[in-house]
């Protein structure tokens, strides 16, 4: 049954906070494996990939071939459906629109004393992308993650695919085609994970590592941060959609199942003022439900995740939004506005009637890469800042050092660090 | 001895690449001792806290208490020496003012088609510092992570300092105080990063931990990342001087010392084109040595870590400063800043004659809190950015529905996400 909670029940808090840290997946133990996986891929190489790939994929890279030639993403073009090439080509312009805003300032300028600071923005090197075989091979995805990067200035964007069985989304090679992605590896699993991080014959290194995946993926990726850069770890997705009663209830019951049909682990919380409403959505959801072709995916998650919060006034809204922390966050409501300025935990926030999640997925320009698992307290959703890094620009000359220098002397004392102090003094002649 | 590399021999390539993947520290495994630590700390609360502090820092806090109380924080002012605070002060307000221009900027427009994009940042609202104990336990660094915060509008920044045998460097306690710093608990380890992850009965859960520690702490940093949110995994800090030899060997030497005498894994190179220099240089190192009081720890730093690179032109740097990638970087030359423009993965530059890297230590303004370890290829310095995170703001009203629902259903169809499709189709009466 989905989840019901009211904030004038006398047990709200204490059902909300369990409610707050439910876990929605099993975590697997598989930090051995994976690490033995890396292990081998570091000492072995290409040999190693191409037995974890004939093991776990059951498909022979080492015939096939590792790297995807250009005649195969040709004939994925010709494959593709006209309506499908220009829907992904209107996302990929849109997407490269919004993020080239993102693109950050350089700054030079000189303090009171003449002391010059500033910092300088730099992309990337090189960028590898993983992109998950089989059912969440998402187009979107591969636009989404790769995209930013090119914006950035990454010279080098490379992609890994699995191929279970030898099978591979055609559209995938379209979408990594689209983005500018410089080369595409038919692998996965944590034994691509180790060969973005250390290179083989065949892969060369790269500096950071992008995309989700599978338990394995994650916890390679969290077993050689450091070595390269990772961006978060992707949990199942959520969405929190704040709706009043002028609200069309169909219109509400798709957004949570179009979250809910995406993994039986996702979650969709409807948050609402009125009771009445709450049930017109709920007998939505299951009218919808029967004619749903993932109706099974979605049954499952808005049973078991699925919630309705029903609040005495929309005063209550920001405070639970934020201990919510959403993925997703629909404000579809007249108040969107005065709400948002309230909020500070969110992924990403549609405001208004008129503007379904779903849009954000692919075509609204926005990244579709955020948070999940409450992790909105804490960072943000793929931007071009994930594919640059900043070094920072000190200048002085003898007039500042001599300004500045006995102060650093004397801090360096404090720390007793002497020859931090004496590269100082010996300048002032001290 | 001191690696001494030169571009000109034949084998410098091998040598270099050799050089550049030199592990500096011992990768202790503390994985599942710390998995232990963060267990208990989950379930126990303050009493696992206190245990393991009794046990590893050999201090009873349930005694003492675990908080560090305002009257603790007035002595430690009343003990400081009159320059160290007023240094301090400078610090502090000199790192404000350079990190105030950190602070990004929020975004909203409408696009071509009238679709409103944008985004908003908002602080991270809770933000755990750890601060190492004994002799890496430096005021400096205390500002230069808390300032960030406080700038950002963090709104609680609690502090973890672990004082073993009760020992604790007051000068840490005022720069925690001119900070900002909220709270202040005497905890270290994987029990304080467990503590701030989680929470217990005195210290509240945070949403982000910041700061360097041991092996522990940063294990401990790497197992709770996702549950909140963890900055970098620092190592052992390098630096590489570029020099040309028009510099006084003297200064130059106290730079490289200054590194060194950080950690016996400490790291300092020299890269020049004049042979003579880089042994006048040398020669400065060992005399200057002599006087020094951690020439022990300087000294082995220097004779395992330390490289000499000659160049044949400065034409080579940019590209043997890219793939060293360090922590900091001194440009003493005429020429720095036509290097700097060449120049992409450096945490932080240092430019002409007369700005050594303490400076950047402890008064410039700018962060010393920098990637180490070859990760500038990759990631930033700390900044504001670490404190804030970004809500990603879409609006449509029904015109733009209409104008980019097409898409959306094409893609949701292409992707097999019906339910997708059906939030958009549904407002377009489709």
């Amino acid at each position: 049954m989905t989840t019901r909670l009211s904030t004038a029940d006398a047990d709200f808090e204490a059902r909300f906070s369990a409610f707050l840290v439910t876990k929605r997946e099993a975590s697997e133990e598989v930090d051995a494996t994976v690490r033995d996986i890396i292990t081998r891929v570091r000492t072995e190489g290409d040999a190693a990939v191409a037995e974890y790939t004939r093991r776990f994929d059951r498909f022979d890279i080492a015939k096939a071939g590792m790297r995807v030639e250009r005649a195969e993403i040709e004939a994925a073009y010709e494959d593709a459906d006209e309506d499908t090439l220009k829907a992904l080509r209107l996302a990929r312009e849109r997407i490269e629109a919004h993020h080239r805003r993102q693109v950050p300032a350089d700054l030079r300028y000189r303090d009171p004393l003449g002391v010059e600071l500033g910092w300088r923005w730099t992309p990337i090197p090189a960028v590898g992308l993983y992109v998950p075989g089989g059912l969440a091979s998402y187009p979107s995805s591969v636009l989404m993650n790769a995209v930013p990067a090119v914006v950035a200035g990454v010279e080098r964007v490379a992609m890994a695919v699995p191929t279970p069985d030898g099978k591979l989304n055609p559209l995938v090679l379209v979408a990594a085609d689209l983005a500018g992605v410089s080369e595409i590896f038919r692998i996965g699993g944590a034994q691509a994970i180790a060969a973005f991080a250390y290179g083989t014959e065949t892969v060369s290194a790269v500096d950071k590592i992008v995309g989700p995946g599978n338990a394995y993926v994650a916890a390679a990726k969290r077993q050689v941060f450091g070595q390269v850069g990772i961006d978060m770890i992707a949990g199942p997705s959520e969405v929190l959609v704040v709706a009043d009663g002028d609200n069309d209830p169909e219109w509400i019951a798709a957004d949570l199942l179009a979250q809910a049909e995406h993994d039986t682990a996702a979650q969709s919380i409807l948050m609402t003022d009125d009771a009445d409403f709450a049930d017109a959505v709920e007998a939505a959801v299951e009218r919808q439900l029967k004619t749903l072709s993932r109706s099974k995916i979605a049954a499952a998650s808005w049973r078991d995740f699925g919630a309705v919060v029903l609040v005495r006034s929309f005063e209550e809204v920001p405070g639970l939004v934020d201990r919510i922390a959403p993925e997703h966050l629909e404000l579809a409501t007249e108040e969107a506005e005065n709400l948002l300025t309230r909020i500070r935990n969110a992924g990403a926030v549609f405001l208004g009637r008129h503007t379904p999640e779903a849009i954000g997925d692919y075509v609204g320009g926005s990244n579709h890469v955020l948070p999940t698992a409450r992790s909105a307290r804490f960072s943000s959703g793929l931007s071009v800042l994930d594919f640059v890094k900043r070094m920072s620009i000190l200048r002085l000359e003898a007039e500042q050092l001599h300004a500045l220098g006995p102060a650093a002397v004397a801090l360096a004392k404090a720390e007793g660090l002497e020859a931090h102090g004496r590269s100082v003094s010996t300048r002032l002649n001290l």
